[in-house]
């Protein structure tokens, strides 16, 4: 069988990996970064990420997803802390089977890793530094671990090697050639993270099966639950204005953001001054290319290819969607390298650019409108919907829960709903009018 | 006074540093080329541009308007030429005194650099490769036309470098720290020059003082006079696809695509087969950045920043405009390099975002909508407008004629007025209104 060379063995390189090592694919994988599981992996801080059903759905074509659901925690809604001190929570549906899983980065990743290792037909190399990608001829030069210099060469090279992608960049370098799409978009605010440890006996201080945020208008910071007990918390500030991160320079001043913004929360974090002085600031951008393949021989997926914010828990579940529609492709197009990758991306650059889209609007809507009277109205709502109604999605419900449905379906749908829905609820007649008559006006939108 | 480095004597480069020198700052500019008046100059075939007001309001500040219109040829309208061989005349303006001019880039690019020539505290170094740029210390580095290294360092380094521009790579070197935004955007279509040779006697064998048009709905080709009595014939035909530059492959297809599409036109074109396949084919992309200077030491400008499509013949009015609003903010902050800068690119940037998006807009116009009835009636309905109210400007107008007004607002107004009329030609209810009814809606628009 053909051989097939992935660059990145993150995430979505790694499901891709496995998936075409499972389709019999001679499949090699290099990746910049040393192999985690044999790392001295230290525990504590960690990236979470919300595994949803997309996520779900390519985890198990694979067949490992219910291995991986065992390293999850559920969140059922988000918890949501007012600066006066009240908490509420806000389903992420009206149905208690739709929820979505905080799971740990690197465990996600070993544990796809793992999985990679049980076919003879798939090889990871590590730490392999990157000199160039011949796109034309899916041809690399690299250097090994051992400082010695290699190249490789297979049927066609997939670049799954995130936001800063090498193999996109060597697309770009075809600019003229290729006509070739490109633009990086960064949002004015940063992040950076911090930690609520476990309690005793790795008891939860805080709701343990929910997301939780505290919206404070122009920022934020959120929590995620870890399995150890702990929660991996990250700020969302501007960098500029008040409390930026680059205005926030002494300890008087960070303390007083923390002490005014966050009095609720910083009674779990008695290290927070210096987590927040340790830890460095993260940018927040979306990347978005086009095409995304050369030649029929080399392909970008995932963050390589459309790189977005994180708030709507989205980015992995995109990049794990790609694998699943890439599969689809393969089952129509297989032995017409062109022809799959052509069809991909005509495929997926839409329902990749929606929720880019959708990824930004939740930003807003999350540090700032979780917190109107208008939008909880509306979320009891949809909740009171999504109950009543078995065809009822809210927006988030279409993008998280409702796979079969694509992101740019969900994107065009959910805003037409979420314009109705809101405007009925700012005029109050939400309350006048029953969940029957409210569904009807709904299904004429998409009518 | 100060030393600023310009990076870039192309026009804007030129006129920047004609006016600093002006200003009594010591200005060194490096240009990669070689000095287009020393070099063998051939006639012949010449890349026309349109200069209109914006453009012209920034050469009379540095006082050589005049002397530029002398080798100008008014346009004052489209001549538009049908598959049938019919053509009409469209003015530009109700107005007789607004019209655009062709001009030969060569020939205003020397005419810029002689004037510049006269300042003692302006040098311009030619055939310099640029190797590097230090934008936080305002220090270039480059091998010079002898092959020696070099380095130089002043206040503040501006690079009007074009659409390549290595000053803005240098910028997108810093993009996390930074937060730069950047996107490159191609259009399917490229362009590929011929000529119309120049008839005895130096005489113009189609209408001289109008830009051509032959429109065919998906691609075109237009025409703009030269002082010699020929014309640059560009023509705008997608990639790929019918009559496309990839898919026309042998004589015959060239031929066909002539003889079918433009029979009106290849007999002023006898050698066309021969230009054709001699010239190349350029992409047509528009860039977009942000921000556009770092540290208060290195800004962009012009092409530089902003890239745009030739569709409203305002690439270069744009650029030269750029230097209008720079010495503008220069009158206000002269002295703060940083609060210049900064000034400059908050008062510039969604000029530059309206006119990207303008000349997009204007492409399909002229490929395709030019030859519609409904707006050819617009178009007449406008033009009756401008003669009878002195406050009435078309779209195209404002953009073109009307230097007091922003691109900004430009294309805000011009697009709710276009809708407007528009919809008022197509309903064929603009013979039952007075001109007066019609202005008075327009003027509700913008109230």
């Amino acid at each position: 069988m053909e051989k097939i060379i992935v660059v990145g063995a993150g995430l979505c390189g790694t499901l891709l990996a496995l998936r075409m090592a499972q389709r019999g694919y001679q499949v090699v994988v290099y990746e910049r970064r040393p192999d985690q599981r044999k790392s001295d992996f230290v525990g504590g801080r960690s990236i979470n990420l919300a595994l949803s059903n997309r996520g779900l759905r390519s985890l198990e074509m694979v067949g490992i997803k219910d291995e991986i659901l065992k390293d999850c925690i559920p969140m059922h809604g988000r918890m949501i802390h007012s600066l006066s001190g009240e908490s509420w929570h806000s389903p992420y549906s009206g149905r208690k089977q739709d929820y979505i899983n905080s799971v740990s980065r690197e465990e996600l990743n070993m544990s796809l890793l793992e999985a990679a290792d049980k076919f003879d037909n798939l090889t990871v190399h590590f730490e392999v530094k990157f000199q160039k990608v011949d796109i034309e001829q899916a041809h690399i030069e690299f250097v090994d671990k051992d400082g010695n210099h290699k190249s490789d060469k297979a049927a066609i090279v997939i670049g799954t090697d995130g936001a800063g992608s090498v193999v996109r960049k060597s697309l770009m370098g075809q600019t003229t050639k290729l006509l070739f799409n490109y633009s990086q978009d960064f949002l004015s605010h940063g992040y950076k993270e911090l930690s609520i440890e476990p309690g005793e006996a790795g008891a939860f201080k805080i709701e343990k099966n929910a997301l939780h945020i505290w919206p404070r208008g122009k920022f934020m910071i959120i929590a995620l639950p870890n399995l150890d007990g702990s929660f991996t918390v990250t700020m969302f500030h501007p960098y500029e204005g008040e409390y930026g991160f680059n205005t926030m320079v002494s300890d008087e001043d960070i303390v007083d953001c923390f002490e005014k913004q966050y009095p609720g929360l910083i009674k779990y974090m008695p290290n927070y001054l210096n987590e927040y002085k340790q830890n460095p600031v993260g940018t927040l951008g979306t990347i978005r290319c086009y095409p995304w393949q050369a030649y029929g021989k080399t392909l970008v997926m995932g963050d390589a290819s459309h790189a977005i914010v994180p708030f709507y828990g989205q980015g992995m579940n995109a990049a794990f969607e790609d694998v699943f529609v890439f599969d689809e492709v393969l089952n129509e197009y297989e032995g017409d390298w062109s022809k799959v990758f052509t069809a991909f991306q005509d495929r997926r650059k839409a329902d990749a650019d929606a929720i880019a889209d959708l990824a930004v609007d939740n930003f807003y809507e999350m540090r700032d409108h979780v917190d109107d009277l208008a939008f909880k109205e509306k979320r009891k709502l949809e909740m009171n919907l999504e109950q009543e109604f078995e065809n009822y999605y809210s927006k988030y419900s279409m993008v998280t829960f409702k796979e079969e449905l694509s992101y740019f379906d969900a994107k065009k749908k959910g805003r037409k709903q979420d314009e109705l829905l809101l405007e009925l609820c700012k005029a109050n007649r939400h309350k006048e009018l029953s969940l029957q008559e409210i569904n009807s006006k709904v299904n004429q939108l998409n009518s």
